[in-house]
This record gives structure tokens, C-alpha cells and sequence, in this order.
């Protein structure tokens, strides 16, 4: 048995920091200290942590003298920073942000899909993103039972991904609606992307950008889907195919994810599967109108699968509808299931 | 030239039947006089046409004697009863419901697309689903420049499309989550699908039914794209599938449409066919954060596309994102430009 560890949550005030220390609070981690680590503007503020008052300190550094396990969620840009310095100081970083994602070096790891990867670590391993994480929990049981040809995704997703402010933003702008005011006059200062120069109103809208534009017309979240697919499952074979959407959604993501199997497979069987499969629970009665919701998965740590139907044209297609808390599942749950998977695997030093 | 006509609106106090008079108020058919059909519980209701007050009349057989021109959407039973009737007494009528669709004596038209179809006539023509209606719109003109092999649609649909109460529904939803009302006291009548058992909640969620399940696990909704896309496109062997999500949007449904074409086509190529097709206007520019919206449609009798993007891994696979007022082009517009279509092509006696 190791001696019990020291932690810090780097991002403590943000949307996933916030999830990441009530998680924290409940973890089976063995806690020795804990310490909130945020940017200058928030060091000083105060939170609670099991019933303590607990103060945020800055991010610098030497935050990281004598920590075991740092937890990132506090954008790209300190990550890069500051995950090399707490690697340096000894922590094992487990990264929420994209920035270490697609380093060859670094494993991207959804704990119920490639945990032996978690071994290869140098330090630093990567949490995938929230929409790439929840495909994953549905579709890699098929893939190992089935295979794995193809897939289609559309997304659903909430605003609790863009972060507190962008919440704040769409319940303005449905303050601004049930009051009549004119369209034109809704604030929009964040969404669809807070980094990008032109913004639009989400409230009883579909906005099909998240992040900013990349290579060939797909956006980063949809590289990152495809991508990151790809090193999750250790296939670059399997076709993958995104489009991101963001809703008047509060938190849960929501995915209509279409597939194409190697082998034939019957919905019955896929149901059984995913009935036992790690992380999942199957949600998919039509006769008693029971199929996943964004709603009702909030605050749960699970992937909800259900809608399976084979596609009626092609013998190999099918369907499944997927949703999971993108706060939960999608960020500080899976970053800390990292980290507790590690420490049952005796991976920390 | 033919004399002016007489036109029948059933159902005039309906969400469609509400865009159908505005509508009719500049529409390019020579009237003589316009009579609003309702059932017995509207009847005697008044409204305003053309600036003039009319008296809504109860909907009985004898309503359409002297009519040329009956424009149906009052729901699938009162077409079922009283088109035959109209068309027993020489009129044509045009119907919104989904009740003849499937008739093969029934031409199912959107004008952009089929328009030959209506010279078959046996005084009906169905108005096709508003969500299949946009879709054929942007499709059309793909698959008779590089033909068309699979159609695999999610569509994000807005709730106008179930009708002026669940429009009302979402509103009050609204409110309470505004007002911090827990989610089990949210009002949840109408929606998904007003004739189903259960209910849920559609603010702040993504609901992945729409009308009640069928075979196979698909909802009617599903098989109506399924179904009448064949229909329309007149090509049995085109391969589709669809999964049908009520997003919390009033009005403008988009959908994120994938295909396989025949021939190799690049995007410069499909965006320079939409940019010429009828009805369809290209919103494409990722560059400058350029995607149709839902918002952005309403009140618009277009559908816009946009997003065309090549699968990275699927040659001949693309995607796009199709926007469209489901009250006007998936609903009123469709039917009275079918009704304005035959009068061009002489098809009214």
C-alpha cells in the first residue's frame, strides 16, 4: 500500500474544477493534502473541501513541490506551461485540456477502453475530449466483440462545455426571449467559441461549430473526434467521420452515432453487450418510450446508450443514441478515474 | 387564363395554417374568394385576411361545393375524411398531413424537386414531411449532377413542428428552469409526441423521438424521410437512414445530412451546384464563421445549406448541414407553392 497522496487541482474555480473537487471529496484515492491551485486573479478565494475552508492559491512553479498527482483543467495554454514543471517537481499530471492529446508520447486514455495504456506514461497522461470519451464507453465493447469499420457521429452538445460564463450567456439570452426582446438585441459575446472573432445567439438555436475551424471545413472538436479516436482505439484503419453541434443544452452531451461492424451483428446482441459493458448502462425500451437523455444523466458518472437499431438498407449499419454528463464522464470524472485506475494498478511511485 | 379561384384552408387556427393565410395574402394565385375551415370547436372564431375580418366556418362535406383548391393541415383523420369529399366536389386538394403520402395513386411533391409528378394527379397531392422536404431540396440537385448511393440523416428538429401547444409547452418549461423549479415539477404534457404515453421534458434537453415508435425501433418520423425520400426521388435503391431528435429550437429544423455520391465530387463542385439549385441558398464559408442557423431561417421560405465537407476517409462521402423554416418550406410554403406550381403548368380545370 502506498502512503496517501498529495493532490492539486489546477482550474479549482472553472465548470470541470468545480465537478473535479466534489468528485475529489468522494474519491478512493488515499488523501494525505489537497491544494487549489488558479491564476492570480483568483488566488486568495475560498472553497470547501470536505467541510473545510480551503483558499485557492496562484499557479506557480513550485505549487507542485511534493505533489503526487496534479489534475489540469485550466485551458491549453497553462497546461503547456505548467505540466512539464510538475512532472519535473515529480507529480503525475493528468491533463483535461487538448494540449498533450496527440503527443505520440503521451497516453490518451478512457480507463474503461485502453487502461494498459496508462503504463507507457512519461508524466503526463491525457483526458480525452468530453465528446470523444462517451463514444468511446459505447462503441469499444462493439469493436472488440463485432469490429469496427466505420463511424458517423453527430453531436448534441451542452454549453457547460464552453464553460460558466457561456452557461450565464444562454440563460441570458432565454431571459431575452421570454421577454420578446428583439433578436438582435441578445447578448452574444461568447459562443460559439469564446477565441473566435464573430458570436451568435445559442438560445433556441443549433450552432454546427465548436472551436474554431480547422483543415478541409471540419472544426477542432471534429479533428479531435476523429483523431483522437483513432489513438484511443490503436486503429488509424477505422473510418471516422464528425459533425459537432452545440444546443440549448445546460450539461449532457447527447450523439447520434451511426456504425458500420465487420461482422454482422443483431440489435439484440449489441443490447446484451452493452448491457455488461463497463461504464454504460443500456437505456433502450421503444415500447416503453425509454432512450437516453441529456437531462437525466446529469450528475452521473455512466454513458447512456439506447435508440439501437440496425440500419434498414445495409446489413452492417447501425444506430445508437448516447449521452453523458460532459462535465462527469466527459472531463473530471474520467480525469480522476484515470488517476484511481493508476493507483490500482500500483502506478504511482 | 383560367378564372380566379376559390381556396379552402383547413385548419386555419393551427401553427401551419397560421403561416398558410400570411402566405396566401401575397401568393401569385389568381383568387376569387377564401374560405378557413376549422372544426365545430373553432368555428365562428374570427381572423384577418388580406385586412379584412372572416369568419371561420365549421368544416363539413358540403364546406368545399364551388372550391378549386382545398389546402389541407388539420391532422391525419380529418384528411382522411373530408379530402374525398372535396375532390368528390371538383376541388384539389393539397395535403399537409401524412395520411395519403405513401398512396401510390398520390403524387408526394416538393416543387424544386418532382414537379412532373403532379400531371398524375387524382385530385390529391401530398405535402411531404418538413423534414424531408429540406433535405430533398438540397439533395436533388447532388444526386442528378453525381447521383446518389446512401443518405444517412440526424436531424435537430424544432417543436413548432408538434403544433402550437407544445410550442407553449416548451415556454412554460422554460420559465421554470429560469425560476429554479426542480426538474419533477416541470409541466411535461405534449411533447415528445402528444398521442404517446409518456412525456418528458424538452428545455434544456435533446429528445430522440419524434411521433410514436414503429418497426425496427425507428419512429414514424424516421420512416417518413425514409420512406418518402424513395418516393420522391423516385430511386428505391437509394440507401437511408435517419435518426429524428426534438431539440428545445420554436422554429428551423437543421439536420446533419452525410452521403455517398456515385461519382467522386469535390466540395468547390457541390458548392457551386447549391449555389445555382432552386430554393436553395449556399451559407458556406467557414473562414468567416459562415453555417446556416436555425434562428437565422425563420420566416424564410429557402433552405440553406452549408458545412460541405468531404469524409477524410470515404472518397465518395460528404457531409452537409441543411436549415430550413419547418412551418414555411416544410410545411405551408411547400403546399402552397405545389398549389401555385399547378396553376403555372395549367393543371387546374
Amino acid at each position: 500500500m502506498m502512503r496517501k497522496m498529495n493532490v492539486a487541482i489546477v482550474g479549482a474555480t472553472g465548470a470541470v474544477g468545480t465537478q473535479m473537487i466534489k468528485l475529489l471529496e468522494n474519491s478512493t484515492l488515499p488523501l494525505d493534502t489537497v491544494k487549489f491551485l488558479a491564476s492570480k486573479r483568483s488566488a486568495g478565494k475560498q472553497l470547501s473541501f470536505k467541510g473545510e475552508t480551503q483558499t485557492i492559491e496562484e499557479l506557480v512553479p513550485d505549487s507542485f513541490e511534493g505533489v503526487d498527482l496534479a489534475l489540469f483543467s485550466a485551458g491549453g495554454g497553462i497546461s503547456a506551461k505548467f505540466a512539464p514543471e510538475a512532472v519535473k517537481r515529480g507529480a503525475v499530471v493528468v491533463d483535461n485540456t487538448s494540449h498533450f492529446r496527440m503527443d505520440p508520447s503521451v497516453p490518451l486514455v478512457v480507463p474503461e477502453v485502453n487502461p494498459e495504456a496508462l503504463r507507457k506514461h512519461n508524466g503526463i497522461i491525457a483526458n480525452p475530449n468530453c465528446s470523444t470519451i462517451q463514444m468511446m464507453v459505447a462503441l469499444e465493447p462493439i469493436r472488440q466483440a463485432f469490429g469496427l469499420n466505420r463511424i458517423i457521429v453527430s453531436t448534441y452538445q451542452a454549453v457547460s462545455g464552453a464553460g460558466n460564463q457561456a452557461m450565464e450567456e444562454l440563460k441570458q439570452q432565454t431571459r431575452d426571449f421570454l421577454a420578446d426582446k428583439p433578436l438582435d438585441e441578445w447578448q452574444a459575446e461568447i459562443l460559439p467559441c469564446g477565441g473566435d472573432k464573430k458570436h451568435y445567439p445559442l438560445a433556441f438555436n443549433a450552432l454546427a461549430q465548436i472551436d474554431v475551424f480547422a483543415e478541409e471545413g471540419y472544426t477542432n472538436e471534429e479533428w479531435k473526434m476523429i483523431n483522437e479516436t483513432k489513438k484511443i482505439m490503436e486503429d488509424e484503419t477505422i473510418k471516422v467521420s464528425a459533425t459537432c453541434v452545440r444546443i440549448p443544452v445546460m450539461s449532457g452531451h447527447s450523439e447520434s452515432i451511426y456504425i458500420e461492424t465487420e461482422k454482422t451483428a443483431t440489435v439484440a446482441e449489441i443490447q446484451e453487450l452493452l448491457s455488461q459493458a463497463p461504464g454504460v448502462v443500456l437505456e433502450d425500451d421503444p415500447s416503453q418510450q425509454i432512450y437516453p437523455q441529456a437531462l437525466n444523466s446529469v450528475g452521473k458518472k455512466e454513458t447512456f446508450v439506447g435508440r439501437i437499431r440496425k440500419d434498414p438498407d445495409e446489413e452492417k449499419g447501425a444506430h445508437l443514441w448516447v449521452v453523458s454528463d460532459n462535465l462527469l464522464k466527459g472531463a473530471a470524472w474520467n480525469s480522476l478515474q484515470i488517476a484511481e485506475t493508476m493507483y490500482e494498478m500500483g502506478l504511482f511511485k
